[in-house]
């Protein structure tokens, strides 16, 4: 008889696709969620690349819109739909995709490591992600880089002399700490969204402040850094994704070059 | 013969007391730690308090604490310790606190409402307590407040012109949304986190610009927002707390009074 059986399967959460919402045109603050996806092989998609993306995430810049009721309006993106959640802020995002897509420790064996990851995660998006937007906004995210040309040229200096080798100082402790374990991991002896965003920013890096950062990876007090990076890049799905149009390239967003800023330090 | 009786009591979880690590002298990140504790009513102690508090501070920021099996490295307060746990970064200590301290939705009830709350909580921590930072630090935090003067007026003055207004917007329209529920909090009708962070991020914002904070709130179009500053500061524990010696003055922290940048806006 069989009455009880579903005509339809019902969509666990995992078969639910995730659904980015971010500016086209940047990998910017985006970039973290998409590594992720990416490196899970979940499906997603993606506003950068569907028909009149760009106008969802005006709608919500622009407070238009309209509210449900489960869900806070929201302001900012990157923002994450998955079935009736949509949430924004990169951090947050990043930590109700780690357990889901395996890139945190096990919560059975190691219940607090969510925390350690998270905060490590925010750490390097602080000092590696943020402060090197505020280079070339340092005044107003509402200005043009050339009404703050001065000011941007002042905090870059000092960002690459001191804020950049206190953060790659401190990522290269973690890295060689006993919590690390082994291989080129930053906690526990396993890759987490923590490596991917480190991943990330290490490489926008690259992009903004080329000379700076090939002088402190030709120094070599940064070689775990700079070996994790590598091994993020060579890992079979991230290499693929970094090679597919979905990855796209740097552009006017947090990471940007301007010859007046690169800086060697 | 009850041989397997522990002699000693395990101590649970929530029998183990806070130690929070932060800069004595000032409310700073570590505010929004004491205000969780001090709703709940938690066992915390407090390096602000304690003697030698400072040297615990400086010992993690110059990295002269001794790594241990389980946990990175860390740079920056505030930092708690729970037990073997130790953790920073503000949003990051406040998720772990959450759930433990009673101040996020019910898990069965409501299983992602703690990324609602993460991310409101996120939101306000970046527009209303680091942008406000950065107003007196724009170029950078290793220098004085004097040698960045210039730079710290004209960001001030953009600020309060659109940053401040359009944050507080946003909030507001987040306390008259659905999701929000009755009475004066930000997400379904309870006191979470992230009301308390709010609390503390108008707190300050009206230390650091009180004319232009008094005149948004003559304006009357952020009702809602001033009204959940004051429910909080109402609230019997949180209104013993701020009354005891236990609460620090506005200083030379995150929110600080420049004559020169008090602009109206």
């Amino acid at each position: 008889m069989a009455s009880d059986k579903p005509t339809k399967r019902q969509k666990s959460d995992k078969d639910m696709p995730y659904n980015l919402i971010y500016w086209p045109g940047i990998p910017g603050r985006g970039e973290h969620i998409r590594l992720v996806l990416e490196e899970s092989g979940a499906e997603y998609t993606d506003t950068a690349h569907t028909k009149g993306g760009i106008d969802e995430v005006i709608a919500f810049v622009q407070g238009k819109v309209d509210d449900d009721d489960i869900n806070p309006p929201l302001c900012a993106p990157p923002i994450l739909k998955h079935g009736d959640l949509v949430i924004n802020q990169t951090p947050n995002i990043l930590l109700y995709l780690g357990p889901r897509l395996g890139l945190v420790p096990d919560a059975d064996e190691d219940p607090d490591g969510l925390y350690r990851v998270n905060g490590l995660a925010l750490t390097a998006l602080d000092g590696l992600s943020n402060e090197p937007h505020d280079c070339h906004h340092p005044i107003s995210t509402g200005l043009y880089y050339e009404d703050q040309k001065a000011e941007s040229k002042r905090r870059s200096e000092d960002y690459v002399k001191t804020r950049l080798p206190k953060f790659l100082g401190y990522f290269e402790r973690v890295l060689g700490s006993r919590a690390s374990g082994d291989g080129p991991w930053l906690y526990g002896g396993r890759l987490t969204y923590a490596d991917l965003v480190l991943f990330q920013c290490i490489d926008g890096l690259k992009f903004m402040f080329p000379k700076a950062m090939a002088k402190l990876e030709r120094e070599g007090n940064h070689t775990k850094v700079f070996a994790l990076h590598q091994a993020v890049a060579e890992r079979p799905k991230i290499k693929a994704y970094l090679n597919s149009p979905r990855r796209q390239k740097y552009s006017n967003g947090i990471y940007r070059y301007y010859e007046e800023l690169d800086i060697e330090g």
